[in-house]
């Protein structure tokens, strides 16, 4: 079976028969790998001396001696006692995090060992609804690995204070619960809505339970009192946003799994895995994720095996890890007879690994076939064609000029007081800050000395052409410049940074050109470009062209004066109106302590 | 809610906003429990000085303080330090092996902490067909506790050998799999068919398993080479039929769940708990359940508390051994929202238990509601009414007389040598024995010096008035009598025993009245009968009842002079023609282990 018809991948029960046959020696197999160190997922042991036989992308036989199983046409290959490992399972993540699509993501993946991932497409929901939800499906569908879907819950994710391309609402999840693909409700991520019983909430949480499916969770609250239990009562069924082991141990007491979280700027594991190895919890309830992988760190670092061996690197036992990503994954979603161990029935996916503590992984299987060797793919996985639509999502309405940018004085003022949003490094929540700043010509002008420059939300939905002007500290700018971004969480307007209002301008139109992205120009001139035509929010390059083009955007960024670490990240949270203290969004400036619209000016 | 109301248990997603409600403090519980010892099988661990708050019969609020979801009219109860364990669940049993009704084994098993039962309504499959599982499986789902059903998946266990009274398919398992309360297909006992890919085997897995629900498997041999693996392959998830250690850790490995087994008769967890406490195994694929308890044991041992509190005595920890019987079976059944745990969302199944280790259950809570103190149901639980058609079930189509069970010579004959189904004590196979009888009159005569006395197998479903007959050895009868029973697995027409003829005739005459069940009759005397109307399997009494009815048999049959141990089960597994090696059908004499019928008559 070529890579290229792994989609046609038949039902279990449509193949059960061939399974059989060549269980009991009756049909060869397609593959059969022998003498491997079988990683057991299911008893937790590591047999060695182990054949297994495949057929039709599934595992028939699992035993000492799968001879009877070759016969003229079948691959032989010897495993010379390595170990055989169930491909990784990424419980929670978002493809948009890494720039690009989601085939140009398994691209990257997959020689990493990744063979299953849970993906919740809620940025480009966003901006194209549940169209978008779809393509991202469709795309899935189509790998050579198993990519489910997991619904998008909160769009958008603060319905009153923003004005997102798209409202999905209780309808459209009960239409999505009948996707083939679709694997459950993303991240719910409105915890004080689920404690306050919100009615889209609640309709979308009934709708993911009635249809069996799983629903995703998202506590981003160490408050484990009254507002917590009140959200688990609510329904998600596993959270990753716990950071403590006191975090852990609270979600698996209350029947929840708690999903360890490392991503590109997540570090959850370490801390909360102290719940397996210092405190003696059921290991059985944690599972592993990412959330969000920069290209840069799948290029760089890795995936799911990353965070593997991480977790072992905490003190895990390897196969209680493997666990993590693997069987306890497939578990959760109701997966455990397709896919998270090497058993009969379930998909052949597996990896070769010489080692297992340091999870050196030679090769990758998946539905029985080798996808990469050593690190490099060797599947010819064809690009995914988006359609035009998907395209064309920076809507400008209209060239944006120096002039959108100025922030007019109350009349006759000659400074005034403003609010300005204080970026924190390594942080997500902003400083609700103040400034005094000059005013010239009856505009008000920033503080490049005292790190104030400006912000906008530039509409690009619906073609509007509102801009809602804004300052920001924190990015340390020394130059004339501006960089702007389409990925602007989670309305994914489109935000321009800039202490030149000329680069502003620029930095904006550019982006409407292309599609979207993020750009970084400084008089005039455009330092970096990263292109993401797919609703502004994708690229439709390689892995290592995005985050090529990514490292020289931070080196621009670094250029202009900004010394903050991930500073793209920061860059791209701003309009995040779920995150404390202050946010930029199409409605205006947001104060996100008391969830209302606030004036840019205080009394001076 | 009273008990009675508990068959209109409303689904989760009806009552979510409820559970919010009570776990905020917005609303009061229907029932708060304070200060106990939560036995937590999510985490493993117990936790002390835990309160639960309980509305619409689920849990709403687990933690350390429910006193904001205490109202006017919650009921309050301190649970003084004691534990709160999860209720037991039975993962595989069949309940006419209690000779009882749903109801009254409810009745019985309720105050021993057993609220889920997966029961196989296997018998009644076989003479009423499908109309009989939706018998059960309507009074199943009219308990207040949780009663699923597994769809019988061999009906007849042996096609070609015999004629149950119904015959089911793919097609009645595709249509059963619609039904509310089927959760899976019932142990797959035709394992030959299964590695043989026989049709109406792979027909009813894949309609099980196209429908997401579980297959039943029952391994029945010790083979674990190539016929366990093609067995596996086609797809059963779990099995209670290994006796060994190595059963246990090969079904693990291979993905299945080792269900180990404390029946009555059965004693396989000792043994096959050492995958556990010897060889490390995770115990997360071990389920415990009872497969056959019959009345007596219900009365005088227990049920699933007599499960756990022994596998707690073979050194698993007691939470461990609690999870096998909760969070487990839950699990593989994909009920892990709905029951299996104290955790909020499942419905408020719990036990107060004193001591954890011995497992001494004070109270027993299912649906919020208590059903049982101090070994006392408390709980009215109405009798369930079957129609008339599933009790008149034993159609003889004539009255017998002494001349039926006669067995004519070959002409001329005066000794003949025949076959002798020969019981062995305390093990299901039989031995293919001979014995050299004399002739006289022209028919061939018992011989009970020794202990060959006659057995004949009454066809009871279709009023043929068709007898077999032949010889059995082992039951040690040494007076006139013969014992009749209708319960004679698998096919259920009627097995009658006896030394002579004329309490033959009478014996099962008897049931034909009564409508089924067993007689002892001795030279014309009743000694002891115990009436099992429904479908001759089950009686309508209570289950106190039929265990002093069923020792009343017992006794009359040691009374005869039968010492065997079991005497009544061996009886009743002599016409199961799918376990070594003779055994008596409607079909004929059975070789088991040719699977053909045979002659009763041997060359001299």
């Amino acid at each position: 079976m070529p890579a290229s018809d792994a989609g046609t991948l038949r039902p279990w029960s449509a193949v059960a028969p061939l399974l059989v046959d060549v269980a009991m020696g009756r049909r060869p197999a397609d593959l059969v790998v022998r003498n491997g160190r079988w990683v057991n997922v299911h008893s937790g042991e590591v047999i060695p001396g182990t054949d297994i036989a495949i057929v039709a992308g599934r595992f028939a036989y699992c035993g000492p001696d799968a001879s009877h199983a070759i016969g003229e046409k079948t691959k032989v290959v010897d495993a010379r006692g390595r170990y055989l490992v169930p491909g990784l399972c990424d419980a929670h993540m978002h493809v948009e995090s890494g720039m690009v699509t989601v085939t140009e993501f398994c691209r990257a993946v997959i020689p990493h060992g990744t063979t299953s991932m849970f993906i919740d497409p809620h940025e480009i929901a966003n901006v194209l609804g549940l169209a978008g939800v779809r393509l991202m499906h469709d795309e899935a569908a189509a790998q050579p690995i198993n990519v489910y879907v997991q619904m998008p819950s909160c769009v958008p994710s603060a319905p009153g204070l923003e004005n997102a391309g798209a409202r999905l609402g209780a309808e459209e999840v009960a239409q999505a619960m009948g996707w083939e693909n679709i694997i459950g409700l993303g991240e719910v991520m409105n915890f004080p809505g689920v404690a306050a019983n919100d009615p889209v909430m609640v309709g979308e949480i009934a709708a993911t339970v009635d249809a069996g499916k799983t629903v995703g969770g998202h506590y981003a609250s160490p408050d484990l009192g009254r507002a917590f239990h009140g959200y688990v009562a609510g329904g998600p069924q596993d959270d990753h946003e716990g950071t403590r082991v006191e975090d852990a141990i609270a979600r698996v007491r209350q029947g929840m799994k708690a999903m360890l979280r490392l991503g590109s700027a997540w570090y959850d594991v370490a801390s909360q895995i102290k719940a397996v190895t210092e405190e003696g919890l059921d290991p059985r309830n944690f599972i592993l994720c990412t959330d969000d992988s920069h290209s840069g760190t799948l290029v760089g670092e890795g995936h799911m095996d990353r965070v593997v061996r991480h977790a072992i690197a905490q003190g895990l036992k390897p196969v209680t890890a493997i666990q993590m990503a693997t069987l306890n994954t497939a578990e959760h979603f109701k997966l455990e007879r397709e896919l998270g161990s090497i058993a009969p029935g379930r998909r052949a996916d597996f990896l070769v690994v010489s080692d297992l503590a340091s999870l050196v992984i030679d090769e990758v299987y998946a539905r029985g076939v080798r996808l990469a060797r050593d690190g490099r793919l060797e599947a010819d996985i064809p690009a995914y064609d988006y359609p035009a639509s998907a395209k064309k999502t920076v809507r400008l309405g209209k060239r944006l000029k120096a002039g959108d940018f100025d922030i007019p004085a109350p009349k006759g003022a000659r400074s005034v007081r403003v609010r300005v949003i204080g970026v924190i490094e390594n942080q997500a929540p902003t400083r609700a800050l103040s400034a005094e700043l000059p005013v010239a010509g009856g505009v008000v002008a920033m503080d490049r000395r005292n790190d104030v420059c400006q912000i906008a939300l530039v509409e690009r939905h619906r073609g509007t052409g509102a801009v809602t002007n804004g300052f920001v500290s924190g990015f340390g700018y020394t130059q004339d410049c501006a960089m702007a971004s389409t990925v602007a969480h989670d309305s994914h307007h489109m935000i321009v940074v800039g202490t030149n209002k000329e680069d502003m301008a620029k930095a904006a139109n550019r982006l409407g050109e292309v599609g979207g992205g993020v750009v970084m120009i400084s008089r005039g001139r455009e330092l970096a470009l990263v292109e993401m035509p797919i609703a502004g929010l994708m690229s439709d390059e390689r892995a290592e062209v995005v985050a090529a083009k990514a490292a020289r955007l931070a080196a621009a960024m670094r250029e202009m004066g900004c010394t903050l670490n991930n500073a793209y990240m920061q860059h791209s949270l701003l309009a995040l109106v779920v995150i404390p203290e202050l946010r930029i969004s199409d409605v205006g400036l947001i104060d996100v302590t008391r969830f209302r619209k606030v004036d840019l000016f205080l009394p001076s």
